[in-house]
Order: structure tokens, then C-alpha cells, then sequence
């Protein structure tokens, strides 16, 4: 962390070394404990934690502040400024006026690549990221990870040499593959994302996993598939048109998508002991993946979702206890 | 209640008998002593209850975070899902991730009929209706019998026979109306659902009500009249046309269901003593109810908005301390 | 104040006299020790305070939340009623429905003049006005009132006497300056309005001003700018076209506005030492006021809304535990 004399902020995994990924992991792991059963300590009692949302996740916005209440945090929501943000600029002005108000950490999701990083640099409290355009999610990754870890009984020290993990789908644009492949290769874990070229391009490799355009080839061997959500903007329902302005040239259908990429009942069938189905959210039954494998026993979906609270507590705690 | 393994959930008035709809008429009554006299001691501390609005509303959604604040709650409001979720299967799947964050009790609010049992089938945290499509809103519902219990000084025992309810206007749509039937009639009330035709359709007494078109002959022997919010899309200010699409055959327009319908000062000059004025809000002075009416002697509009609170603080903890 | 039997309510500064302003300013003084220093001391634990904004205001509101927050008071959002209320009625309804939920305060913002002390009248709870139309946002006042106060060593007495204020821009229709222009004025000060004649009108003498439409003949002599924030509904980036409708043949452009009333550098430049830079915020950066100057040493815009939570932290007890 090059911010030694500022607060401790989180906007990507990619600052944090294998050690802080470790220790930021264990206390996840306390974390569960004190779901589990609460002491009525209350660490962040008197602490106020702003959710300063640019873009909409009621998902996430929701995670973090229940990871808040339950270490004593009070919360505000800032939302609506969307729409009168536009520049750089403005979005750090508006962060300033938050911390201002004298809220003691910024949970900060915004539609920019680097707006987290932009924020924390400017102001003097903790910022967290919730989410930051085509950055990195790290939060979601850290969930992930940890998530993995769990999945294989590597909870002591999160050691994941050895496991094999696929990430599938929009890896390119997709901020939540981002963090997931720096935090699990980070810790030692093989990551591979597969998708079709434009969506899975060689470039990935920059950031330490695999690229490959062949999902069947790799899934027999995998510890682990995560499956991103295809985000068509619209498709035919029969999957014969084109799959959305923004993807037009990329994917030329669902079934076509479908039949190369889409966690189907067929393909998970092929999945070895152990490989647990994981899936960011919200999912697109019947399209990336099938509804009876994301509910079927490999799944660890909402598990992930109850992980993203436990990680939320911890990395909470890390910036405002630390 | 079917569930006994399962946590208690509350989706509407027709699954409870009525000895456990007393049960929560009398711990409302407690509550109100604890609004007046507040001891400290909060027994819902350290739980979190999230609203799940799929359909919004202030009024209802307001009323359920002050009744789990009283009692000592945090709340997290989930809303802005209603643009994404169109399938009954994602309204589950939206609610499975809720609970998977840990939170202790989901109230949820659908356009769906059906949608909070649905919820409740698949859940295991305990489920309350804040209104579900046309099918029941049971807080609503409990706390309209408890303030005509209140009215009639039947505080004790909750036994409402011999007290005749009209309730006028569109109750063929109205889950207000459904789950007010079905409460008041339970503990005894005799309830006359009064309407043209087409908003008051015979088939209604099929949920033990008396179904009639004539206000003017049941007026004078009522203990208490409801009045339903009558939602004309669009109508005349002079009200010589019709009352919106989805009235058009229905209603011929404002100045005939006035004629008819509407609780005018005139209208209520004829009430007898004791009869009380209701409105589950938020009310078209001027047209199904006349401003001097609502304000007036008889009015008890506000003190159903006050026992809202109370049942809503009695049905938190039934479902979460029970 | 009149309403000695009822709760006591801020709707405006105009209502107050200066021995009361200056007990909220004395009040806010403490406050700001309270929040350096927490006690763990929470004087409105078990309180709710609801934030009914039938306008928007992410910062006002979220400034009122976390002034409620750091006394131990709960919060209710209540927005959404906007599309809904169209009636000076309707509004004293919903403000009468709040109030039967039993909450303790109501924070009320409104676009109709007048709203605040409308829903005062017909409530029985305090309520505190977020701005209301055209007519005061008082606490707003308060706040520029203190730290024109805290800028130039007033904390003792909050006595304003030789100090001259300018206000800059679209005064006729800013509550803001409103506020500002009472506040300061009954403390002592000599406030200066400015602007082009449709914004800065003669008739704002009656408020105690003085009205001016000559920025560079003040500017020397002032000890606080207070720029106002222009609203353009479009603009030529070039300038050189007409500024919105609503200002048209009020304003020709952006240049020849920035000519004669923008802060710039160049302007900045020429203020004596001492003199303080004050703008409600949000800020048009290039337009009403340079970035650099916003930025600049004599700038006290943030340290404005750090006092505007400490303000309201004094307003609602004033309120509450008055």
C-alpha cells in the first residue's frame, strides 16, 4: 500500500500482496464467527458509513450496509447523483462534500474505470470500492476467493496452489472476473477464462491466468467454474438474431453463445468430484447457465452472497479499525 | 399455520384463525403502551429486517422500518428491483440472495398475487406481506380490525359480533378490502361490501361478506364505514366522462359514483352515533370521501396510520421472537 | 417564535430573533466539540426524525441524516411523494400521515413556498424546513452564518457588525441567499446582493440588503463572496447563445454573465486579506466560479458543509430537546 500516512482504502486487489489478501480472508473467516454467534461487541459503534453509489446495485449497496450494521456502523445512502455527474471532476467534488459531512469511510461504485482510486486520492477517510467500470470489483473478488478456498477446505491458510479454476462468459469487460483472477492467482490458484475471442481475448493474460476459447476441453479438469452474466441488451427469444447492439459482431446468437459457453445440465455432468458452479449474480436462468445447475448440489452461489457480507465486515474493519 | 418447522411468516389474514388473530391484536395493544412508555429495553436489537419492495410504497414501507426501528431493528430497504424482476422465478431467486446476506426477516411488497407466499415457500427466514398484487395485505388488514375494535371498546376480548362494517367502493381489486373481510369477519363482525356491479361483483361472498349496491339502505345501521381509494386513471374535473380505461364500463363517470358511492357530508349526516369513518389512505377528497368527512368527528383515518405501527411492532415480533 | 403551545418548528431565520440565532450558532460551537470528542452521550437515542423530501436533495438530506445520526437518532427517508403531491392538501396529509406513524421530527422539503410553515401548522411534532420554493432554507442560513462568523473570529458573540457580504448571482430566486441575507443581516453584517437586474432585483432591499449590479465595485471592499449557484437549463459552450428559457432576456450568455459576475482568478485576485470565499454547492466550476478559486486558500466551501451537520445537529435539538 503506498498510502502509508493516509487512511487505509481498498480499491483493487491488484495493490494488495498475497499477505494482505491472506489476512483480509482469516478475518472473513472471523467474521462468520461473530454471524454466528454475536457478542453484542459492536466494534463500529458510532461510525457512519456512506454509501456513495454513482451507479445503481441495490445488491451490493445492500451487502455493504448490512456488513456495517452488524459491526454497530450507522449508514446513509447517497444515491440520485447519478444523473448530475458527468466529469471526473464533479464525482471527486461530490466525494468531498461527502467526507465533509464527516462520515467515516466512502463505499464508492460509479460507471468510471479508476473513479475509486480518483476518490481515495483525494479525500482523507478510508474509501472502499464497490465496483468501478471495467476496473475491479475487489470486494466481490475477495468473495470469491474466499469463497473458492472454503469450497476446497483451504480455510487455514488460504493456500490455492493446485486448484484449477474457469472463469466464463464477458471476462473482458467484466470488472468481477478482474478482481476474482487477481485475488485467486494471487494466492496460487490456476485461473483460465474461456469465452469467444472477442469477449475472452489474449490480452487477459497480462493479468497472470490463461485464455482459452474452448470451454468442454478445460471443464473436466476444473476445481471451480464461475459463470459471468451475459449481458445481452436484446436477443430473440429463439436465439437466431443478433445478440445485442453492443455485442453485435462478437456473439452472433444465444444458441450459438449457448452451445459454446453456457453452463448447461449437459456439461455440468461432466464436472469431476469437488467442482463446485459459482455466478456473481443476478443470473440469467436458461442462458448462461441452467437453472437446475445453479440450484444443484456443486452450487455455491448464494453461499458466495452470504461470503459477500462476512468479506464486507472484514474489509470494514480493516480500513476503519486498522 | 402449515409451517411449523419453518420460521413464522405472515401472508395473509385467511391462514390465521381467530384465536391467533386476537393474539396479535392484543400484542398491538402492548405496543402501544410501549410507544407511550418507551423501558429501553429493545427486544428486536441486533436483528435486521429488509424491506423487499418490488411495487412501491412510502406509506407502508415507512411504517414497517418505524415499527422495527421502535423495537430496536436496523432496516435495510431493498427497492429498484421492480424494473428487472418479471418473473415470479426471479422474484425468488432476488429473495434467496436477501437471505442469504443474514438478514433476519424479509417484508415484501409485489405486484405479483401470491408473490410473499411464494417468497415465504422458499425461504427460511420468516416472510410479511406488505401487500402482494390482489390477493391480501394483512398488516393492513389487522390493523383496520383492531381500530374498529378500538372504536367500539372491544380492547378486551376482540370480539367484534354484532358490529356491522360497510366498506364502499372498488373492493373487487382491493386487497385492503380482501384482507379486511376476512379479518373483521373472523372475529365476529358482520361485513356488507358495497359497490356498482362491476367494483362489488357478487362472487364476493365467497369470503363471508354480504355483497350489496346500495349504500344509502346500510348506511344508517353501520358501525363503521371504509372507504376504498378509488384510482380513476384519468377523468374529468366536471366528471360528465369516463373514468379511465380500466373503469370504462365499469364507472360512467366521478359524478355518478359521487351520486352513488361517495362518502359526501350529506351521506354522512344520516351515520348513526358511534359509527366511525375509515380510510386506508391516501385519500381523493372530493371524490369517494368529502374533506369534512375525513377531518370530521367521526374520522378515525389517523389513528388507523398510528395502529399500523403498533400491529406492524406485533407482528415483527411474532414472527421474529415467537 | 408564536407557537409557544406547540412544538417548536425552523421554518425560517426571518421568525427568529438575533438572541435566538445566535443560541443555535452557540449551540453549533458545542456541537463541533461534541463532534470532535464523542462522549458516547447520544441526547436523542430512541428518537426518529423523518426526512419527508417531496424535492430532492441528496445533500440536505444526507446532511440532516447524519446530524440525526451522530445525536442517536434514527432516520426515515421519505422521497417518492413528489410525483404524487400536487396540492398544498395533499401535502399537509402526507405530513399527517408521518406524523401518526409517531415519528418525533419532520424534516420537510418542498418546491412550494411556504410548504414548511404549512405542514408546521396542521402538525403537532417539530418540523424543520430543508428548503422550501422560493422562500428559506434556514438552516442553510444558519450555516453561512457561522462560518462567516468562524472565518473572521465571531464565536464568542456572533457579533457581525463591520462586516460586508456579498451575494452573487441569481438572488431573486435563491432561498439560499434568502436565508443567508436574514441570518447575517440580524447578526450585524452588511449584506450586498449582485447580479444583473432580472436576478438581482431592487425589491430585495426590503430583506435589509443593499442591491447592487456593480461586482467589481464591492469586491475590494468585502469580507465573504458568496457565489450562488448559476442554474442554465442549456448553453452553447461557447457562450455565445441564449441561457435557458427561464433566464432568457434575463441573461444574453454565459460570456457576458462570466464577465461581469463570475469569481474568477482574475477577480479573486483583488480581494483584501481575510476575505473568505463561500458557494452553497453544487458548484458549475468555469462558470460562476473558477476551479482554482474554489480550491484556493480563501475558499471555506467544504468547511460550509462540515458546519452545516453540525448546524443541524443544534437545530434538532433545539427542536427535540427544547
Amino acid at each position: 500500500m503506498a498510502k502509508v500516512s493516509k487512511a487505509r482504502s481498498l480499491v483493487g486487489l491488484a495493490d494488495l500482496d498475497a499477505v494482505t489478501i491472506r489476512e483480509l480472508l482469516a478475518s472473513t473467516k472471523a467474521m462468520h464467527k461473530v454471524l454466528e454467534k454475536p457478542s453484542g461487541d459492536l466494534p463500529l459503534a458510532g461510525r457512519i458509513v456512506a454509501n456513495l453509489f454513482f451507479e445503481d446495485s441495490t445488491r451490493t449497496r445492500t451487502s455493504f450496509s448490512v456488513a456495517a450494521k452488524r459491526l454497530g456502523a450507522e449508514v446513509v445512502d447517497l444515491m440520485g447523483f447519478a444523473s448530475s455527474v458527468n466529469k471526473g471532476e464533479t464525482l471527486v467534488d461530490t466525494a468531498l462534500n461527502v467526507e465533509a459531512m464527516g462520515v467515516d469511510a466512502i463505499v464508492v461504485r460509479a460507471k468510471q474505470s479508476g473513479a475509486a482510486e480518483q476518490i481515495a486520492a483525494a479525500v482523507s477517510c478510508p474509501v472502499i470500492s464497490g465496483g468501478d467500470g471495467r476496473h475491479e470489483h475487489p470486494t466481490q473478488g475477495l468473495l470469491d476467493t474466499y469463497t473458492l478456498a472454503e469450497s476446497h477446505g483451504r480455510l487455514k491458510g488460504f493456500d490455492l496452489r493446485g486448484l484449477k479454476v474457469l472463469i466464463v462468459g464477458d471476462v473482458a469487460s467484466s470488472r468481477v472476473a478482474r478482481s476474482a483472477i487477481v485475488g485467486m492467482s494471487k494466492l496460487g490458484a490456476e485461473v483460465v477464462c474461456i469465452g469467444p475471442p472477442g469477449l475472452a481475448p489474449g490480452g487477459l493474460a497480462s493479468l497472470g491466468c490463461i485464455v482459452s476459447h474452448d470451454l468442454d476441453e478445460h471443464l473436466p479438469k476444473a476445481d471451480a467454474v464461475m459463470m459471468l452474466r451475459m449481458q445481452f441488451e436484446r436477443h430473440d427469444g429463439d436465439g437466431a438474431a443478433s445478440g445485442g447492439e453492443r455485442k453485435s459482431g462478437v456473439i452472433a446468437s444465444v444458441r450459438e453463445y449457448r452451445a459454446g459457453y453456457a453452463l448447461t445440465a449437459e456439461r455440468a455432468a461432466k464436472l469431476r468430484a469437488g467442482c463446485v458452479v459459482m455466478h456473481p449474480g443476478p443470473m440469467n436462468r436458461g442462458i448462461e447457465i441452467d437453472g437446475e445447475v445453479a440450484d444443484g448440489e456443486r452450487s455455491v452461489i448464494l453461499r458466495q452472497v452470504t461470503n459477500g457480507v462476512a468479506v464486507r465486515m472484514a474489509v470494514l474493519s480493516w480500513c476503519l479499525a486498522g
